[in-house]
């Protein structure tokens, strides 16, 4: 196992699992998704406003194939030059040469790069109104996704599947919650300020209006609390261990909703899927990564990349070691299965990460 | 060689190129898109009524992926019985296991299956009143299909593109005709009448009507007299063959439009590609692929799969015998494809369209 993988929970099954994939066949995803959720200020940091936060993904995809954002002119970093997470899923791409796609779940702007378009794609509403999905539409996106796992993924020998979704943390434990886990608390956020109460008051003011009889079944309970994304990422899985792929669920804390949503699923998961994310999330003290996925799935193996940015020479990539962003578009999991199947270093990844940088926010003004 | 594929053309390039794909890892992509120039009557008989014609790519590509199309209530076979091509391209998809994805260059009805979605996709207009597609925009097809070529085929060693285009000889000729090349009588069609007098007449009308000094440019030659579909197909190549990709353009006549469009972009085509599609069209009286290819690119080898379905217990499929339909939704050279990668017998493929033909009609009442 190179150093450069932590294995954080389940040291073993990641082993086992890891030493395989030398020099194997990788296809990577990126699902993305919006939910008016991501607009109750709070919630989400993924955007200069609550309201912009919908134009995120859209603009993170954007910026992943073609290294800027198209649909608006608008540079993904923060004021204080916090880059997306894409900036290092794009150089490990670069890096490594996985063919990747983009899948659309219910994006609010439709991305202006080429992307897969699930036909039944909704933009998700307030989970505290209890009106995350309309009626039929979690078990459509499960169906639709489920059908591009089967078809587009096919003689992969890995997917890797990472997500953007402003909002995330919120709907992924609005999801866990309605199938009955004790997850407050447990979900990361993107700043160093996690804001568990706001999560907890969103969730549970949703919760209270699902019928208790209702609780525990997966597909009412992300049309109540969940989002278009999360059963979109269960149906890609599901259709890809079909097809005898395996897969690095590439996130932080919400993967455990996607792990949720699989287990509600009879998904036999045992030796075929990972959790792959960045220190960042794994060493996070606002929440915890490894306690969430051992109360939902006791057996899948949480690793990580061992990025480091604390060295960087930019201010804006040294943010991360203070707990700003951590991981997003696929970010970690990316990082991982470039490390572990085309032995790339992960210094090689940092200096990449800043050559992106560099090229994203100019000649200098930006620069730390 | 096996004896299941014909070499119609360039004998030694088509032998040096199949030799080296046993076993390799092939991605197959089926491309739709719509034209207003089906609605002419007399055009396409690619549907039941000329306006039905526009729904074809949708039905094809749902049928494809799932059996049956979703979303109208029709059995896509004529009332004859004769089945749409996609019936050998499922049979085949089926017995290779090939990844496969659909992508929408502008079907005038959106899939209800998950598709790759090119953000400039438009249908196409009447060729004829040199409106094929608005302005910028077969430069922004090209582009998005040309990105798409470079981020998710790579890997992959060998890239089947067909395509699902009612009308789609008929904007060949156009393209041909735009470019220069006296391609006038050589286009295939689908019936075993080729009603090739009403297909100049329309060309020549929109030709008239593109500016001397615009001929011979490919993007306002696309514009004028085109489609969204095949500089889709032209730009997917294009990034295919950059990630050193090898190509079967999958399809009959109308290849020898992607190809002169391709050579217009001053893409290397030698070794790296060939025509690859069906004895029905290889051998049509009504038209000529070995001289539209020599025309357009001399060195581009011919290939098709020797598929017979003249013993057929289907009357449906014994029409294809009979000039009815020939070829689509990239089923000749999939089925190439099967053959030379996967080393699939052309008797397992009969035998799995009949199946396929069977489960398609039901129990009986379209049986011959």
């Amino acid at each position: 196992m190179p150093n450069d993988i932590l294995l954080y929970w389940k040291e073993r099954g990641a082993r086992e699992f890891l030493r395989d994939l030398r020099g194997c066949r990788v296809l990577a995803t990126y699902v993305i998704g919006s939910t008016r959720t991501s607009t109750v200020p709070g919630v989400s940091a993924a955007g200069p406003t609550p309201e912009a936060t919908l134009y995120t993904p859209a603009l993170d995809v954007e910026y992943l194939l073609t290294g800027r954002a198209i649909s608006m002119d608008v540079i993904p970093v923060t004021p204080e030059g916090v880059p997306t997470p894409a900036i290092i899923t794009r150089a490990v791409l670069k890096l490594a040469g996985f063919p990747h796609l983009i899948v659309d779940s219910g994006s609010y702007l439709e991305p202006k790069v080429p992307h897969v378009r699930l036909p039944s794609k909704v933009v998700g509403g307030l989970i505290s109104e209890c009106r995350a999905l309309p009626e039929g539409y979690a078990s459509r996106l499960l169906k639709e996704s489920r059908l591009l796992g089967r078809t587009a993924v096919k003689g992969a020998d890995l997917l890797v599947i990472g997500e953007s979704l402003p909002g995330g943390t919120t709907t992924a434990l609005g999801i866990l919650a309605g199938l009955g886990y004790e997850a407050w608390g447990l979900v990361s956020g993107s700043g160093p300020k996690n804001p568990h109460p706001l999560k907890e008051r969103v969730v549970r003011e949703g919760l209270r209006k699902l019928p208790k009889e209702l609780r525990g079944d997966p597909m009412k309970v992300v049309e109540c609390l969940g989002d278009p994304l999360h059963v979109s990422m269960a149906g890609l899985v599901e259709g890809a261990l079909e097809s005898g792929t395996k897969v690095i669920l590439a996130g932080g804390t919400q993967m455990a909703a996607v792990l949720a949503l699989l287990k509600s699923l009879n998904v036999n998961l045992s030796g075929n899927l990972v959790v792959g994310t960045t220190r960042w999330v794994a060493e996070d003290n606002t929440s915890d990564i490894v306690k969430l996925v051992k109360l939902v799935s006791e057996s899948t193996p949480v690793v990580a990349v061992d990025l480091n940015f604390s060295s960087s020479r930019f201010e804006g990539l040294r943010y991360y070691e203070r707990g700003y962003v951590k991981e997003g578009v696929g970010a970690g999991g990316t990082a991982v299965a470039a490390v572990v199947s085309r032995g790339i270093k992960v210094g090689d990844i940092v200096e990449a990460v800043e050559e992106e940088y560099h090229s994203l926010v100019g000649r200098g003004d930006l620069l730390g």
